[in-house]
C-alpha cells in the first residue's frame, strides 16, 4: 500500500516551523508496511489543497493530511474537504460533547467558535481527538481510496495516528510485511564502508534494500526487506543482518535508536564501572552527552572541565614543566589529565581531551582540528591524536564521539579479558 | 520571486530523519524576499526526481533540490540532473583539488569513489562546498528558470545557501527589498509576550509583519517589512524596531544570530570578567554552551561537573551536614557550589546548578523539574528555584539557559553600578 502525506500551513513554507509530523507519520507507516510515495507541504489556500489532493489520489491509495483544522479564519482544510467530497457540515453531538469536556476539564469557558469544531462533513468517519478540539476526518472515495485529515498539533496527531488511523487501515486493507533494522557504525568513513560492503550489497536479493545515513562521526546503515508474509522473510532477514554485522566488526556500536552515550552507559552499568572526564577542547560536551542519558548518575561521577592551563595545573595537578615543554595539546598532558581525574574522582575509567577546536589557535605543528584523547582504564592509560577538521562546533562533536568510542573499545577489551580469565 | 524546494531521500520518506533543510532554506529565502510555493520530499528514484522537477518548473522561477549527492550507489541526483539538462559529466579540476585538500587536511587517503565527486555536468555553474566533497550545481533553463542542487548534509547545505546561492540570485534577479530583524527574548512566555504586544501589533502598517518563533526558554520575534526601495522603508523600520525594544525591556537579550552564550561571552570579555561553573543536573551543558563560542578561553576558566555527592564534597568542598540535611537539590548546597567553584577556579563570576532532571528521581517536595540555580558575583551570591517540566532533555536546556540569563542580569547589574559610581 502506498500513501502520500500533505502538510498544510504557511508557517512551514516560511520556515517558521520544522515539519516533524511527516517524519512521525512516515516512520509509523513504514513499520506498518505502508510506503510513503511523497511528502508535500502546501499553503493554507483552497486551491493549493485541492490540487495537491487530486494529484495524490491519482497515484496512491491513501492520503494523510495534517494541519489547517483550527477554529480561526486562516484554517480552511475542513471546508475545502467538505467541498471536495460534496458534503455538508453537520454538528456531531458526540464530538460536541468531547469539546465541552475538553474545556470543562481545563476550567475554561467555551465559546461558539470552539463548538463549531464539532461541525463535520456528513459523509466522513470521525477519528476522535482526545487531546484537543479538532476531530479527525476519514473519507472514502468511490474507487475505495482513503483520505484522512488530522490536526497539525503534534501530540494530538500522534495519538490519532496510533489509536485511530492505523487500526482502521489494518482492519480495512491487506498490507505487506516490512522488516527494518538500522546498524550504527563509527570510526569509519562512509566511502570506506561502501567499499567494504560492495560484495554484500551485490548479493542482496531485490526485495532487500541498504541505505547509508551519514552524520558527524557516525554512519547509519538501514537494512530493509519487504514481503507478503512474515515467516517467508524473517529467516532471510536475520541471515543478511548477521552477514552485515560480520562485515562491520568493531565499527558496529549499536542498533536503531541507540547512541554512543547510551551504549557506553549500558556497558559501564552492566559491568559496575564508574567514569569521570577531564575536558579541555570538548568543554564539557562529553559530560553533557553522558548525562543526557537517564540514569547516568549510576556510573558517571563528574568532570573537571579544565579550559585554562591554571585549572589543568591547580585542580588536576598536571605538571607545569610538561605544560611548558609540550603544550596543552600533547600526549603528555592529556595522559596526565586522564590519570589525575580518574584518581581525584575515584573512578574505574576516565576520558581526557585536549585540542585546538578552532577557528583560531592553530599553529603549523598543531593545526586547528588537532585533538589528543586519552582513556584511562583500570589496567592502563593510552592516548591517540586525531584530526577533526576546521569547524568549531563539529570538531567538538566529532572529538566527543571519538572519545566515547575509544572508551567503548577500552571497556570491551577489559570485559573480554575478564571473560577469558574466567 | 517564487521557489519550490525538493528534498530527495528515502530516509525522509521512511521517517528516519526529519527534513530540517527545507525549514532553513524557506526561512533564509523568506528573509531575502523569495516566497516558497511548496516543499516536496520524494524518493531516490530517477523518475520521481524528474517528475517533481518538471512540475515545479511549470510553476516557479527557482527550484532548490537537496540530497542524493553522496558518492554511493543510492545517490542518483547528479546523474538524473545531467540527463534532465542534456549534459555530460566532466571532471572539474578545481573541485577535484578541493576534494583532495578535504582528504589531505584530515590525513585520510582518497579513493576513486571520492574523486568521482568532482565529475560535474558540463553545463552547470558549480557552487563550492567548503565543508564536504559534493559540489553544488546551478542550472539555467532556456526560459531563464534556475535549478540548484545541493548536498543534503545540513551544515554543507547551509553554507552553500548563504555564501553561494543567495548572492548569485541577488546578482541575477530583481527581488523586492525586505528588512528583517529578529529580537531575542528570554524569561517570558509566548502568550504573556503576545498580550504585552497587542497594541504594538495593532498599530503595525500592513507592509510590516511580526512573527513569533518559540523554542525552549527563548521566544524570537521577527519584525519584517517589505517595500520597493530601501530609502522608503528604512526609517519607519527603525522607528518600529525601537518601539518593540521598549516593549521588551530586560527580556530582550540580543538580536538575529545572537545566543545567550554569545551575549554573556561578550559581556564577560568587554568587562574583563572571568567565569567558572559547578554543574550537577545540567551535567556540563552550561560549560558546553559557553565553550561553543569561539574565544571563550578569554573569560571561561572551567567547570566542576559534580554529578555525584562525593564530588560535591571532595572536590567542591560542599558541607556534608548540609547535603544530608537539605539534600543536593537545595538553596544551601547550590549556593555553596557557586561560592566554592568561584574561589577554587579564581573567577569573578560563577554559576551553579542542582536539580531533578528526570524522568526519575522526583519526590513530593522536589518533583522532577525542580532546579536550583545560584550566581556568585564579585559582590554577592544569590539563588533561585525554577520548575522546568518533566522532559529530561528540555529540562537540561531550559535550566542551562535560565542560568545564563541570570548571569547576564547579574553582570549588567554590576556594570551599571560601576557606571553610576564613575
Amino acid at each position: 500500500m502506498q500513501a502520500d502525506i500533505i502538510t498544510i500551513g504557511d508557517e512551514i513554507l516560511i520556515g517558521q516551523i520544522v515539519d516533524t509530523n511527516s517524519a512521525f507519520i512516515a516512520s509509523e507507516f513504514n513499520k506498518t508496511g505502508i510506503r510513503i510515495r511523497q511528502i508535500l507541504s502546501v499553503s493554507d489556500k483552497e486551491e493549493s489543497i485541492r490540487v495537491a489532493l487530486k494529484e495524490s489520489l491519482e497515484h496512491v491509495q491513501l492520503v494523510i493530511i495534517t494541519g489547517g483544522l483550527g477554529p480561526t479564519n486562516d484554517d480552511i482544510t475542513k471546508n475545502t474537504l467538505a467541498k471536495f467530497f460534496n458534503s455538508k457540515l453537520i454538528r456531531n453531538k458526540e464530538v460536541e460533547k468531547d469539546v465541552e469536556n475538553f474545556f470543562a476539564h481545563r476550567g475554561n469557558s467555551i465559546i461558539e467558535l470552539n463548538r463549531s469544531q464539532a461541525d463535520v462533513p456528513d459523509n466522513c468517519h470521525v477519528i476522535n481527538n482526545l487531546n484537543g478540539t479538532a476531530p479527525g476526518m476519514l473519507f472514502q472515495t468511490s474507487e475505495g481510496k482513503v483520505v484522512v485529515s488530522l490536526p497539525g498539533v503534534p501530540f494530538e496527531m500522534i495519538a490519532m495516528i496510533q489509536n485511530g488511523v492505523i487500526p482502521w487501515i489494518k482492519e480495512h486493507f491487506e498490507i505487506p510485511v516490512i522488516l527494518n533494522k538500522t546498524f550504527l557504525t563509527t570510526g569509519i568513513a562512509e566511502s570506506v564502508l561502501a567499499e567494504r560492503l560492495i560484495s554484500f550489497e551485490k548479493n542482496l536479493p531485490s526485495n532487500f534494500s541498504l541505505a547509508y545515513l551519514p552524520s558527524p562521526a557516525i554512519v547509519k546503515l538501514r537494512l530493509g526487506v519487504q514481503g507478503d508474509k512474515l515467516e517467508f522473510i524473517r529467516n532471510e532477514f536475520e541471515s543478511y543482518s548477521k552477514q552485515l554485522e560480520n562485515n562491520l566488526g568493531e565499527n558496529l556500536f549499536g542498533y536503531n535508536d541507540d547512541t554512543l552515550e547510551s551504549v557506553v552507559g549500558v556497558l559501564l552499568k552492566n559491568n559496575n564501572f564508574t567514569l569521570s572526564t577531564a575536558e579541555s577542547c570538548t568543554g564539557g560536551n562529553i559530560a553533557n552527552l553522558i548525562t543526557s542519558v537517564s540514569g547516568a548518575s549510576e556510573y558517571f561521577k563528574g568532570s573537571i572541565v579544565a579550559y585554562s592551563n591554571e585549572v589543568k595545573m591547580n585542580i588536576l595537578g598536571v605538571n607545569k614543566d610538561d605544560l611548558d615543554k609540550f603544550g596543552a595539546v600533547s600526549e603528555q598532558v592529556v595522559t596526565q589529565m586522564a590519570d589525575r581525574v580518574k584518581k581525584l574522582l575515584n573512578t574505574d575509567f576516565a576520558i581526557a581531551t585536549s585540542g585546538v577546536a578552532g577557528p583560531t589557535g592553530g599553529s603549523p605543528e598543531k593545526p586547528v582540528g588537532t585533538v589528543w584523547i586519552a582513556i584511562a582504564s583500570p589496567t592502563n592509560t593510552s592516548a591517540i591524536k586525531i584530526n577533526v577538521g576546521n569547524h568549531r562546533g563539529r570538531n567538538i562533536t566529532r572529538s566527543s564521539l571519538a572519545a566515547l568510542n575509544l572508551l567503548r573499545l577500552s571497556i570491551l577489551k577489559i570485559v573480554e579479558k575478564t571473560v577469558e580469565k574466567v
